[in-house]
């Protein structure tokens, strides 16, 4: 099952629907994530008709660091002993097609392609005989941008993560691929920059989930962007940035 | 004026409120933040008969690390040359009256009061000649609840922060006081622990609006949590921790 969320000229907010080839099977306005895998749709549109906005509107972001061994290493990073967690602002959020903006206060931002994990229901302690995937909506792509000077800088990586235009996500939810392995590239230009398969992970998905809902409630809609591999690099005006992965499809963006 | 969010045997969800005396005047369901001030109320119901909850319900809560110069030195930090910011998990708001859980991977969870900054309408790139202060709602008493032994270890504050009950946050917000100089003190069991006149903060408030929605963008609703003075200290077990600020009001939580 593939999920996006879309505008329409009918629509007046965005609305979710699966697609399925070229038709969008539209669900009701307001129906909650955690009803969206076994709603029904109430009409269909022509994938033509709509334009795809980000999948997910997240109360929050959690973002781990560090959790593929040769990208902590190019930024002379040791590997963390449990996951090392920050956060971005929701407000950074855009979705496929929207535009990178690089902003004035750096001079270094940088593509960082990662798996995003989309919440489907409340977590919270998650007991020891229940699967973490149980909670999970879908996976979709992140493009962690990161303004990598800033990052140095203040220490926290609040700033240099949290600029608006710092989160695309997308172009779709996809329900059913292998966490465990799945592959992730980042193009730059159409030149590959980072390429890895998700099992090399420090700490997988399941993992990840069930540490996270150990501190925070996730709640539908909330995103884990669960790292980066290797190969980060700067991003120029008018540059394309693309991260693919294997089942989801390609999220795109310019950058300004 | 003095504003609350408020459940009440009549309300479906939580409603927004004026405080005068002991009367709630009560605003219509789903009215918007930025409308709030010229709003009309509906209809009366009597302090007693309400329950209040967290006035806000942010979209990301901002906050400010080493703001008062010695607060900064009693944990062996040198200043920061421009505001340190980090963000707290919206999931960790709980209102005055509830209850402060201390979570078994931290030893050592401490208060932090600070003047909360509730933002009124939405702000990105103010310029010069705007006031920052004319995009804040009102002010409101936060505590920045934080496992420090945990800040310690990870480096990044997040997981250190962004506990469930990790961010108390009311009782009200009251749009005039004067935020370049209040009085904000931390009492444990009726002792006070800390206290400072925000006339001491090393970036005052106004300065921090704009430094902020310079990176991001701010919504109504959205909290920026200034900063703690000297005096932070552990709470434990059977605690009841007060933030009172001069003019909102005293925040009390108790620690379990």
């Amino acid at each position: 099952m593939k999920l996006c969320r879309a505008t329409h000229a009918s629509f007046e907010q965005p609305r979710f629907g699966a697609l399925e080839g070229s038709t969008v099977h539209v669900f009701e306005a307001g129906v909650s994530l955690d009803a969206l895998p076994t709603s029904q749709s109430s009409h269909t549109v022509s994938l033509k008709e709509v334009t795809l906005v980000a999948p997910v509107t997240p109360s929050k972001i959690v973002c781990v660091g560090r959790n593929y061994r040769e990208h902590a290493a190019e930024l002379g990073n040791k590997m963390p002993e449990e996951p090392l967690l920050f956060l971005k602002a929701p407000s950074s959020v855009i979705g496929d097609g929207d535009t990178i903006e690089l902003p004035w206060e750096s001079e270094r931002v940088e593509h960082e392609g990662e798996l995003g994990v989309v919440i489907g229901r409340r977590a919270r302690h998650i007991s020891a005989d229940e699967d973490p995937l149980s909670y999970v909506l879908g996976y979709t792509c992140v493009n962690d941008v990161t303004a990598r000077d800033l990052q140095r800088k203040d220490i926290q990586f609040t700033r240099a993560k949290s600029f608006d235009t710092f989160c695309p996500v997308g172009p779709l939810i996809v329900r059913d691929i292998n966490p465990l392995d799945a592959e992730v590239t980042t193009r730059l230009n159409g030149d590959i920059k980072q390429r890895a398969r998700t099992s090399t992970m420090a700490f997988s998905v399941p993992f990840l989930i069930r540490y996270i809902a150990e501190i925070m409630t996730l709640y539908p809609g909330d995103l884990i962007a669960t790292g980066t591999p290797a190969g980060v690099s700067p991003m120029k005006h008018g540059d394309v940035v693309e991260i693919e992965i294997e089942g989801i499809g390609v999220l795109r963006n310019k950058i300004n």
